[in-house]
């Protein structure tokens, strides 16, 4: 399902050169570093409010489209500093995927999980 | 490569019914909603000040891990309130990832995508 | 010099009955909780690039401006929650400055401090 | 009253001399900016917590503590950047105290305000 953050991390590469007019991204890129923070900031900001207000039944649409906001506008800032998001993704294989297939290993051995 | 998402999701789906105790994760549920958005607030803080910070050759590994982070924190979120991180990448690929297909679609011309 | 909480208080007070289109305070009431507090995430990630950004001879305009912002943002969330701002500066005061205080005067009791 | 941020600004720089372990303001300005401008973002994510967990009667504790907090760490920011906070608050009363007083004095009509 997820190879969407590699088509994203594309998409945000060539829209990189191209004019500040042509797309938001591209408008993004020409305001500068301190705008792209400007929106992550104000998307974590949306995503803590749209967190407290969620309801706990089925798919809650407004903090979903909050959090893609968020993930959106950090990638958006990783492209622009030439960092690959691919890093973060490592990063967290690394940091927490691993202890967690591990752990899933070490309990497959004497029992199912769901 | 980022199925990374989906596996990390299934620990921290696993952990959920755990001791607090037991580990880092188990411990912000334990510590409910307001413990973990601090988190995601302080992370999205972190990543702004290293996106400040950060040199633009190669690597940035305090940027990636602040990312990383910042990242982890919303995944804990989501599962925390039942929803599913695939949702994000769903909703991410329906805003921006169409637009990008048909880009890439409109460039290859004559190939098959993915 | 900073009774200006108390009066910017008072308008603060006045401007809550009056028509969302009066003025922008005003319309930030009509608007609600949750975009005033969007406005105070923004204004703290706007005061965070600003610092980062600060060079540090004389007045900084940009920084100054960012924190009148944030101040004034948590001016408004204060009054629209029906709280008294003097109560902020009460807290501070048993805080901070009787500690403060104390201090002033155990040191002035063998000196002066500029 | 709240000649209160003039005392405590002459608490803050007092400290800005003394020994990291001397108080935790003399840690925060020997730990540097960023971890200043950390505080800063965690405190305004708490007070956006506490402001969407506030009840609407009487003074809520919780609420005053966390923009008591919010304010005092911009303080600390303000004075590590050598920034009078003062200067804060001529902004407050250049932008909207005097259309306040404007307003006050047109109310008042033939009074005369300090």
């Amino acid at each position: 399902m997820d190879d969407i953050i590699d088509q994203l991390t594309r998409v945000l590469m060539q829209r990189r050169d191209a004019p500040p007019d042509s797309s938001y991204v591209a408008s993004l890129y020409a305001d500068g570093l301190n705008r792209i923070l400007e929106k992550v900031g104000e998307e974590a900001t949306e995503t803590v409010l749209a967190a407290k207000d969620a309801t706990d039944s089925g798919r809650d649409n407004a903090l979903i489209h909050e959090v893609a906001d968020l993930w959106f506008h950090t990638l958006v800032m990783l492209v622009h500093l030439n960092q690959d998001p691919g890093w973060v993704l490592e990063e967290l294989s690394e940091r927490f995927g691993r202890s967690g297939i591990e752990e899933k290993n070490s309990r497959a051995e004497s029992q199912n999980s769901s």
